[in-house]
């Protein structure tokens, strides 16, 4: 059994360091709605991102890149073959890779190109929000849209679940986010609420999971301290002024660029991480 | 013959309450310069907005949604495919579907497109710019590109003949908003110019029909009240500094989402409306 | 041989003016990660964009259009066959056409697309980083994903050696701009750093010089001054405050719309432009 995860500020700060010092390739294929988000936020944290997801190219580059994103927000059949071509090759090579299973449990074509990806892709860490972990877990869930509603007080186990049967660090977001190895679960407590007033929050976070994820080597520290450090940026987003949503968020892709390694050794973050198990 | 729309701030307010409350979750099938506009439009109106725009997942989704936006903005097959099966499972389900025919009248693929769509879907409102509105009207109209060239005196003729024709709420937006049912004919005075400066605001302003389509039983009054409720939270984006279109666009966005149901209350906004048939 | 492009802010103001009088419409066919960004900035300059990039719909609008804009960003098929369709479409008809070959040098299948449109098509002007232009021009180049990495003492041969092959302006971005004519090379000393810390700066300027080439006569000016004034309002963006690249960002987009030609007049900017050859 691996040595706990170490949330102090020093920590964290490692960690961001060695996001800008391996300016890791992070291929995204993503949806059409927060690809240039997504974009910001890998520059933001110190990574390379690129979104090249046609699908006759996207395994030429999953051979380049030192992380791959599969965020499933799109069902045409270009994104769907795409997402298994990355993600074949990319394991075949060693690459990480993370998945962001967009609205699971919404449609009967989400629900069978999710399965797919499961069965045929091993993944180094699964972010979702409550219902589409819950969902990719095998329990019941509702989920709205792409929007998950409403709380789940088993959140902690089916991340747990997840995690033992796919092997992935999996990242349940929500009010309190949740970060699960096969033998253990954290709870982060960072973020603001104002996170759930723009489009794309959750996908930036599977972003940053996929920077992270390219630049270290424990899947579950790097699962960690991404939500982590997402969570912090999106307090610190708050010490700007601000009016609204649009304003937050240019406060908020401001925020991450940041923090800073020197930024992070100065905060008190150990009170952030929970052992739950 | 319908009582005509109450345009008081409290009536105003209480469309806004209305999709604050139903929290509908509105579909759009759109194009990919505007989809992040639209999807943060929706979340600032209080709605739920989902993109999912594949060919075979689209109607799937259409039976989940409050209100389906087909924006022609993309002419690709897939897209064009996609408009259609989610007009049609809409229809079927008695879900509103509202058109933003982008570029109506340009070229000879969006004519064929935008008439297969009118014959084949029946829709609770059809929102474009004077040109595009004129055209799809039958008479003629000088579009360049996807902007509206000139000013048409006979738009408050044009929109009514094609409310006759549709039995849709129709909306021509320009200097002045021209609302038309089957049997009347409004204009809303509301907007700001600076809205002309950025990309998208047109079809922001779909999708802000589709959330209204969504929320409220009378097509026309939540035609109209969209259509006041986005002019307003132009006018009222200007409040807070902006020094060009980008940093206006921020406010605007944020303006949105402070145009709650307390806020309309006390504005007074009767005479932004003028019934003109 | 023609004479030497004019530098001063009184020619700069010409062109400027040029734009917002012809407002051409810039058909723009692009990756999904920045066509709104693509689209604003061509607003902003004063031009109309279209983004119509259906296979079938592309050569129709290409006809339209006073200039056309390939951006090699996305490999899809249905996104290779429309580059192809609208640049034969618009060469025909004697539209210029600008090309951005979005990481050329990185997969095979860039390779193939970029080859086979340098023989296809013929451009007005070509852009690209250092490495891109550099892979263009025959040389090797480093490119990691679509960023380019590294400095390259050849560019400026690089870039002439190109032009010289393709009869296009040739503009190699990165800390100082190089633009070739194919008997003669400038370099322009205008930008900020900013501009790489955000997504989408190199594609925003194949938009700017899409909009400089479908107003102004002179192929080879409208590069240097598109190239120019682009540098320009990258720097005129710091007199505003920001927190980071979001806000810089907001800033400078704000920035393209305020350089006006007014402005432009009193403006010295001789010194920025350098003849290399």
């Amino acid at each position: 059994m691996s040595d706990d995860v170490d949330a102090t500020g020093e920590a964290l700060s490692d960690s961001l360091a060695a996001v800008r010092d391996r300016e890791p390739l992070v291929q995204q294929l993503t949806n059409e709605v927060t690809k240039n988000d997504l974009a910001n936020v890998t520059l933001g944290w110190g990574a390379i991102p690129v979104m090249a997801d046609a699908p006759g190219e996207a395994p030429e580059m999953a051979e380049l890149a030192d992380a791959v994103l599969l965020n499933t927000g799109r069902m045409t059949d270009s994104n769907v073959e795409a997402l298994h071509a990355a993600g074949k090759r990319a394991n075949e090579l060693g690459v990480p890779v993370v998945l962001d299973p967009v609205g699971a449990g919404t449609t009967p074509t989400r629900e069978e190109v999710h399965a797919s990806l499961l069965e045929k892709v091993e993944f180094a860490a699964i972010k979702g929000n409550y219902g589409e972990v819950t969902h990719l877990a095998g329990a019941d869930a509702d989920v709205k849209g792409v929007e998950s509603i409403g709380e789940y007080e088993e959140i902690a186990e089916s991340a747990l679940a997840l995690a033992e049967t796919t092997g992935a660090a999996v990242v349940a977001s929500g009010a309190e986010d949740i970060v699960a190895g096969p033998d253990r679960v954290y709870r982060v407590s960072a973020g603001h609420e104002m996170l759930t007033t723009i489009i794309g929050t959750g996908c930036m976070l599977g972003s940053t999971l996929a920077a992270f994820a390219g630049s270290l080597e424990d899947d579950l520290a790097a699962a960690v301290h991404g939500t982590l450090a997402y969570g912090l940026a999106g307090e610190r987003a708050t010490d700007l002024e601000y009016n609204g949503p649009a304003s937050y968020r240019v406060n908020f892709l401001d925020s991450i660029a940041g923090l800073t390694p020197d930024v992070a050794t100065g905060l008190e973050t150990m009170d952030r991480l929970e052992r739950l198990h």
